[in-house]
């Protein structure tokens, strides 16, 4: 599997593998787009102001395409697709908004984040405006499944970022804590992305349950490579917000391998660097030394890896179908950013 | 109808008009408190102890008894109007959380808030968890008339809180911008807890519409007299979180009342106070001696009668019955509340 996942890297570049997935999801992107638009919409200014700010950033609206692609695998006629895409970038949004509250970001998107624009106050609020729409959208699906999919979605992606906020700064945190955390925050979204996708394609319970399991693996994959990426990617190449999650005292995956292996002087580098947010680039050369001497972060772009291939793997389940080799080509996108 | 209000003062206490829907709604608010304790329960430690926090301070739970009231009306088998009663208090605390962060309150139901125990990162997650946990409770009642109520809600609830904001320290705010975030950020709530009830309880369209607008109107009462007992009352009985409005730089009825006669000096002191953080005894005496000078405190009184008395008019259409004799109690105990 390392092989064809080696093999992959050569033959395609990374966004080639995106674009597919891009131009199959265009023309209901458009609509979902269109939604997006109008569901943030207010007359209360202060609301497409901040939620515009976020959205016209851009991102690459990852989740909702999935959703489309995965309901466009079966047959996904009427709106409901439409909505549940809108609704699961709504989700992202308000939970994109919140984490900026809570880990005091200044930056988003290569923006300045809304709180620091509009305080946040309005940050907290808006999220929850677009966390109400997203239901609301959800609701006029008239589609009990997919609502129970996201409301367990929004409860379980809470519950993940207070566990990660409770083992900030935890030289104790396992990797088993690691991956609960990351399940929760960031697979728990992707799963529900493709899972409410087949849903209203109409999918039977054996094939939504393949699609389910393959955003989850996606997600997990996802978070990984972005947890390498905050140290600037395998071969440490340091943009302005790499470090971040050093100075939140984040226990990503990097920091628990190299306190596993770590000498006493390392830990306390290590135990300095966590939470300090004054960190600067000697304190994170000094970290990505212990990296480094550790090998972690090519032993969690592994990891990584390994659930790239889990994603693949839960597809191999169904009938081969021009969306399913789209689906296919996804994970090796997401992995293909940390290099 | 002032006449009756008066008269009802005289002769009950105000608790004794709440008593009654105590009593009526006891054994169904046993069942709806084992729902609230088990799930605001996670293996996330910080999740119970936050929740349990704020909901073990108690406050009267006056949202959910209305819901139970509101089903007992009519035949409320089944669990679903136990279902929405925790919703509703689960979205109420989210809010509570939420506005904690927003308003950087300290205390809240007279205990340190959560967020100055926990910090306001777990106080935002927490409310999101909690507001995921009322979603879930909803689904599961698979209730879609329901679920549209209370997910219209909480987009309502957002932007009213958002437009608070923005008009927050606004010396041109207007008694409609008022009456407006009153509305949105809590007569939706009481609206809603009413209307999800008589749902639950299989009224009528037009029953469902008489206690929708008994709630609500309700709410706008309740809130004008919050607004009222945030400057101590019509008699001015100053407690300890006295003047958080001011300082907070809320316009609240008093204030537009105040500032649309006031002299040019009276303006600048209003101006001055609004939005001071550090207000003391001597601000809040000022200002208080406007609000004398123009009446302002009764007057925002008699705009609560009005809407307590529009909540009786609304159960008027009813037919008589015992739960209707004790939701007509209500609006004199949420009005009495201020003398």
């Amino acid at each position: 599997m390392a092989f064809d996942s080696a093999l992959a890297r050569e033959t395609a570049s990374p966004t080639a593998s995106l674009d597919r997935l891009v131009a199959a999801t265009a023309q209901d992107m458009d609509a979902v787009n269109r939604l997006i638009l109008s569901r943030s919409d207010s007359p209360v200014e202060m609301v497409p102001e901040v939620a515009s700010h976020l959205i016209d950033a851009g991102g690459k609206r990852l989740r909702p395409m999935l959703t489309l692609a995965a309901a466009k695998g079966f047959d996904a006629s009427g709106e409901n697709h439409i909505r549940f895409a809108a609704a699961v970038e709504f989700m992202h949004n308000a939970t994109l908004l919140h984490d900026d509250v809570v880990d005091e970001s200044d930056m988003r998107r290569g923006r300045p984040a809304a709180r620091t624009i509009w305080g946040n106050q309005a940050s907290v609020l808006v999220g929850d405006f677009l966390l109400g729409q997203a239901f609301l959208m959800m609701v006029e699906s008239r589609d009990l499944d997919a609502l129970g999919v996201l409301s367990r979605a929004a409860a379980v992606i809470a519950e993940g970022e207070v566990f990660q906020l409770a083992k900030a700064r935890d030289l104790d945190a396992t990797e088993e804590d690691y991956t609960r955390i990351i399940h929760a925050k960031t697979a728990t979204l992707f799963e529900a992305a493709t899972e409410v996708g087949a849903i209203a394609g109409g999918a039977s319970a054996a094939e939504r349950k393949a699609l389910a399991d393959y955003g989850r693996a996606l997600g997990m994959a996802f978070q990984l490579v972005d947890d390498v990426l905050d140290y600037g990617g395998v071969n440490g190449a340091l943009g302005k917000n790499t470090g971040d999650d050093l100075r939140e005292g984040k226990m990503t995956l990097p920091v628990i391998l190299a306190l596993g292996g770590a000498t006493a002087e390392e830990r306390d580098t290590l135990a300095a660097a966590l939470g300090n947010r004054d960190a600067d680039r000697a304190v994170l050369d000094a970290v990505l030394a212990i990296f480094t001497r550790h090998d972690t972060l090519a032993r969690t772009m592994a990891e990584a890896e390994r659930h790239a291939q889990a994603a693949r793997d839960a597809l191999d389940t169904l009938p081969p179908s021009p969306i399913r080799d789209i689906l296919y080509a996804v994970p090796e996108f997401c992995v293909s950013r940390a290099y």
